[in-house]
């Protein structure tokens, strides 16, 4: 039996996605750039997965701007909305349990001439409202939050952080970034009061290589890169047609049933802690109670979490230590201290990331086999495996 | 009948390499980042590819970065040179034929504290030599060279390039764009003797949405889009595994047979000239004798090039207005205003570009279609169409 429960570092692409991929690959193979049928086919896919993405959101296709993924969406909406308006300040703010492809950017900014905040969060992984209205000032130009935080799934209150922001200074812009929001959760950014809002396809069961920016009409950005201007000068380069176009497919999918996998999924999480419940009491759920329900990060004590994770993967069970993002450089997880997570159970943090595809099955088989694991990887106070 | 002759603009993707894609969608859809199997899997597949792009140049896998175009790759090339080495100068040069990847980056320099020359070309679009050693300088960072023009098929002679580059300034750092070279002729850096080559999938029946950048190990280059520190730091974001994966099978598989392909093409070449001299004696070659064949850019009197594209697809044939990136601005070329080609054949330019999958049948059909079209559409010298 094999069950995925990495679903927030990669999802797997739905069989409708990749047959319209090849469809699209093998019929539509047009560049959009070009002016006869093949070049206007291919621009009429873009342009109906487009609509599709917008029509997510309840924004205008105008203002959806493909990207190469959710990295390049988070680089350009931070990057593109300072480069546009340099007379907004520059001081900038973001928090401690940001994404990489925020946090670097933050750090490559601070580097040339921006300074930068980052605001603290409670155990919840919920940042402290007080602390952002202290920080914000005349000069900050830019507001950057994670909605669903990827390694513990807090969900931020966007809404709420929107009308500090604005009774303080209304001129300050607001980008989230909503990648492992956006599918799971209503990510509408008219009515959250936001500028900007980053997507990406391949975490909502669409193609990697592609992602998506809204940019409010109202705001201006710049590009990031360079060339024959397609997207509106925005991003230029031949667009990734059958990527963009599994992407609408994928997104329009996905939020059909977005309340229905949302309950799904609420049973899957739940099922999981009570069945670990009944076999174990030496655990800590590291994820918020009212966190997205997607993302169980799961901490057992006195075990490795690498070491967990090779055993569940010897049992076909595919599970992460941390964010993907995150896991190849072993350092301890910004966001669990961020969380202020007690020390013994830093190391052994699991994250287990559900998807509408995974079943109540899969579930009684990951805890089974959890409990016959642990045992063998625990280590005694003395440092010793415990050996049965 | 159908006759795609566009492949500059961009090429059908190999019908294996749509399966291959399929297949990484369906299977290999891990993240290669997480450290399960599945992410082994996909970080295997993107290794395998690497070095099958990295054979095709003769070159190591180590100094091969994937991007996701050629648009990205020559950004990050020129861009991330510059920024990795500030203290070799702030003077620039490139040619006048540029694509917009290159032409665009270099205009965002120049209004960021850059100065840059622009080498001009003779009647084959092939640059003045004496120009450029006359412009090198002490404080030159960088040239940057167009290897084959994607709109008449000009080649560079990059080595002598290389060698008056050398002889003047050896610090100065050589980098090909070779979006239009890659796959047709041979484009073996080393013996070039070039820092950074830039390369694209989707010219060579790979998919859209990813490329490659070479860079010579000694040279360091800093990453423009910052986050999770893929790609040795480079380039960040979750890696496009399905593209990567197609374009590797589409190079490899490109590269076998790049002789046979450049004969076939050569004998397309010089079929559709022979054929269209039987019929017609107004029409003007704009592309070079000595040009890659892949590309025939050929000029009518007294026609207007996107009228007579129109009229071709209506009967299935698909051809350019010059190159797809340009054509929808509706603006002169760049590349025939720096070749100096004569005004009455400025707007009848039309590029036909070959692949190995074109064939005479089709080269035929195309030469029929202009036969019974231009009477239709030419333009009498009192402006009225001549009517048959």
């Amino acid at each position: 039996m094999e069950a995925y429960f990495d679903n927030s570092a990669t999802t797997r692409p739905f069989d409708e996605v990749i047959e319209y991929m090849t469809h699209v690959n093998r019929v539509a193979y047009g560049n959009p750039s070009s002016l006869h049928t093949k070049g206007i086919e291919a621009e009429k896919l873009i342009k109906t997965a487009r609509e599709a993405i917008a029509d997510t959101i309840g924004v205008s296709s105008g203002e959806i701007y493909f990207t190469s993924g959710g990295t390049e969406s988070n680089n350009l909406a931070i990057r593109g909305y300072l480069a546009a308006n340099p007379r907004n300040g520059k001081h900038i703010i973001t928090t401690k349990i940001e994404h990489p492809a925020v946090m670097e950017v933050y750090k490559h900014l601070t580097e040339n001439g921006y300074s930068a905040d980052y605001i603290g969060v409670d155990g919840n992984g919920i940042i402290n409202l007080q602390e952002l209205a202290d920080k914000i000032r005349e000069d900050t130009a830019l507001i950057s939050v994670i909605f669903v935080n990827n390694e513990v799934g807090s969900v931020q209150p966007i809404e709420e952080i929107v009308k500090i922001k604005n009774s303080i200074n209304p001129d300050t812009a607001i980008f989230v970034d909503a990648v492992q929001a956006y599918g799971k959760i209503k990510t509408l950014p008219v009515q959250l009061g936001i500028d900007m809002m980053s997507m990406s396809s391949h975490k909502i069961h669409g193609p990697k290589g592609t992602g998506a920016l809204y940019v409010k009409k109202q705001k201006k950005i710049k590009p990031i890169i360079f060339g024959g201007g397609q997207e509106s000068i925005i991003r230029s380069g031949t667009e990734n047609v059958p990527g963009i176009c599994g992407f609408g497919l994928a997104a329009k999918m996905i939020t059909e049933k977005i309340e229905q996998n949302l309950k799904h999924v609420e049973k899957l999480k739940q099922l999981f802690i009570d069945r670990l419940t009944d076999i174990r009491n030496d655990f800590r759920i590291i994820s918020p109670n009212n966190g997205l329900p997607y993302i169980l990060n799961i901490s057992f004590a006195n075990v490795k979490a690498e070491v967990l994770v090779h055993h569940l993967e010897e049992k076909g069970i595919y599970a992460s230590t941390g964010s993907a993002c995150s896991s190849r450089k072993r350092i301890q997880s910004h966001v669990l201290e961020a969380m202020s997570v007690e020390q013994c159970y830093m190391e052994g943090s699991v994250r287990f990331s559900f998807s509408s595809l995974n079943t109540e099955e899969e579930v009684e088989y990951v805890v089974e086999a959890i409990k016959s694991i642990l045992p063998r990887i625990q280590i005694k106070r003395g440092g010793r495996r415990v050996k049965r």
